[in-house]
């Protein structure tokens, strides 16, 4: 049995850093959960578009956690050029998220409508820059289109992408059906998917009235959520970590219209070794969190600070029943829940950071 | 365009009319809905596993709505013997509900042992009581079995116990698949189905992160709404409408783990006149609302109160934002937040009763 982990402090390729208040409570939990590199979402309020807000965003959070290598995105719009992604490339940006509402903007038909994306594409394809599809389509009862099935009926979107641009490397993200895990599979090396922490541990009864497990992409059924565990366990190394980790205030999460998200940044790794050890996976905890993705974003090891290592041993650690910030009139305002609040982890970090 | 229909008061053959001061609020509000003959649900804490249970229940319903039909139910359970079966039917209980966990109380392996209830489902059909079914069966994701197939899975006891109980008049429950109409319609004439309200207007989307929206059987896809609007549309005879009005406070609903239920008694024909006519049905409401309950259950009018006949027109009405109820120290616990709360219907009543 194993009982102590020595690894790499681990990469999570897909995070909510938020603005004000939250991020300052946010930021400085990162290397905390054992993460010392992180992919940073663009959906702010106004959303990151330019080069200039990336790298002003990316100045705030570096100087929140200096020693956390911030990776930036560019959010997907009708305004973005190729001039831009030139820009934003020689300038350091990563990559550019692509939301399902930011393709209906320009588009009554919706997500059919990336081709008017493809000189974009094109340049991010010439540039080596990263594509992330939030992989989704918009509901539709006439077409029978819903949450539980949004993510099977995008795939079709993202095998065209590929194919248009084998060269473009492109990210699904937070997957969570059997279907997604198997188009990924099937495509090229230039594909790649995350997988969050909770939707290894979820499924469409866990959401089921409990607000504070709600997210987009939802939880699916036993057997998507199998999928998921199955590529863990082969050890695909196209397949890593990208938690979602999406922190909401309590009153924005316990009422009529739930905020989506599950906030897991602070204990990222005891939540993930936890998950994997619960179905054999302990060994791929390396493979998973702290090398397939940065290899596949071609992301050298100088180039972050992730060459730390900490130690994770099988001990009972208790999870938070909220995590404060800011200064708020009202109690809930002024508090995050975590992931599984009030419950045991049974991995923990041994070497804080 | 049909804009005023004279129909008789309607019928609502799956309703929780609750205890102490949320029973005070809702019982009243019975009437005003256009509803005077209900089939009360026996899941009261303690449940009502007794003839003298049910008929001191009906006491204080009746004194609260002495316009109202209330016909009583007995909560299945391993206490329910033959003799009492005779009992209640000879002091005019109507039938027997089943529950998912009242069976699985008496077996591991849940629903499978409908069995142990063969004697007292024999005396039933032998004295003319109606089996009730909330047919789920428990999740259990080592085999696939999740809240959204929970209720297809169920099907084949449902054929079962009609095999075995040809003459036993049984009711599925708050159908919400395709699945389950096509079951039922399938069957014979001693097999209804009842359709709330909700279940024709949701899916799974409105629920996703909307709390006052969160019912069991969960709303599923797309389709399996519109097999519940067909069926309607058809005209088919043996179903009806059941609302399972499930009223809680409101603290209870927006909290990290909501109550199960939607509330619609205060309004069930406004709502029902609304979403029919959305559909093309509004010429349906007679029959679905007023006349195919009350053949199934073979009841004639003088036993009922509802000879008397209301107008509905089509104007326009909002729903109330909350019902106050009961006197209490926080505000959320003193008010139910209905359907729709704050939306428009199209429908109304004219003329009060």
């Amino acid at each position: 049995m194993i009982d102590k982990i020595l690894i790499p402090l681990a990469s999570d390729f897909h995070i909510h850093t938020r603005q004000d208040a939250l991020m300052e409570m946010v930021v400085p939990r990162i290397i905390e959960g054992g993460v010392s590199l992180c992919y940073v979402m663009p959906n702010l309020t106004p959303p990151i578009t330019t080069t200039e807000q990336a790298l002003a965003y990316r100045a705030q959070l570096q100087s929140l956690a200096p020693n956390v290598t911030f990776l930036m995105s560019l959010y997907l719009s009708s305004e973005l050029t190729p001039e831009e992604i030139k820009k934003a490339k020689s300038q350091g940006i990563v990559g550019v998220k692509s939301y399902p509402r930011g393709v209906t903007t320009n588009s009554d038909s919706g997500i059919e409508n990336y081709e008017i994306y493809y000189p974009v594409f094109r340049a991010m394809e010439e540039v080596g820059m990263i594509l992330n599809l939030h992989g989704e389509i918009p509901s539709d009862p006439e077409k029978d289109i819903c949450v539980l099935n949004a993510e099977e009926k995008f795939l079709v979107h993202l095998r065209q992408l590929h194919q248009d641009f084998p060269k473009l490397k492109i990210v699904l993200e937070h997957a969570t059906t059997k279907a997604s895990v198997e188009m990924v599979k099937s495509l090229g090396d230039t594909v790649g998917c995350t997988i969050t922490i909770h939707h290894l541990q979820l499924i469409v009864d866990d959401w089921a009235g409990k607000c504070h497990n709600f997210c987009k992409p939802v939880a699916k059924f036993p057997h998507d959520r199998q999928a998921l565990r199955d590529i863990i366990l082969e050890g695909h190394p196209r397949f890593f970590l990208g938690t979602d980790s999406a922190p909401h205030p309590a009153h924005l999460k316990e009422c009529a219209q739930s905020c989506a998200g599950v906030f897991t940044t602070p204990l990222a790794l005891p939540y993930l070794a936890t998950t994997l050890d619960s179905f054999g996976a302990i060994d791929k905890l390396r493979g998973f969190a702290c090398e397939n993705g940065k290899k596949f974003y071609g992301i050298k090891d100088d180039e972050s600070k992730s060459h730390h290592e900490i130690t994770l041993v099988k001990q009972k650690l208790s999870v938070p029943e909220f995590y404060s910030f800011g200064k708020f009139s009202e109690t809930r305002q002024s508090f995050v829940v975590p992931f599984w609040a009030g419950k045991d982890l049974t991995w923990k970090i041994e070497t804080r950071v």
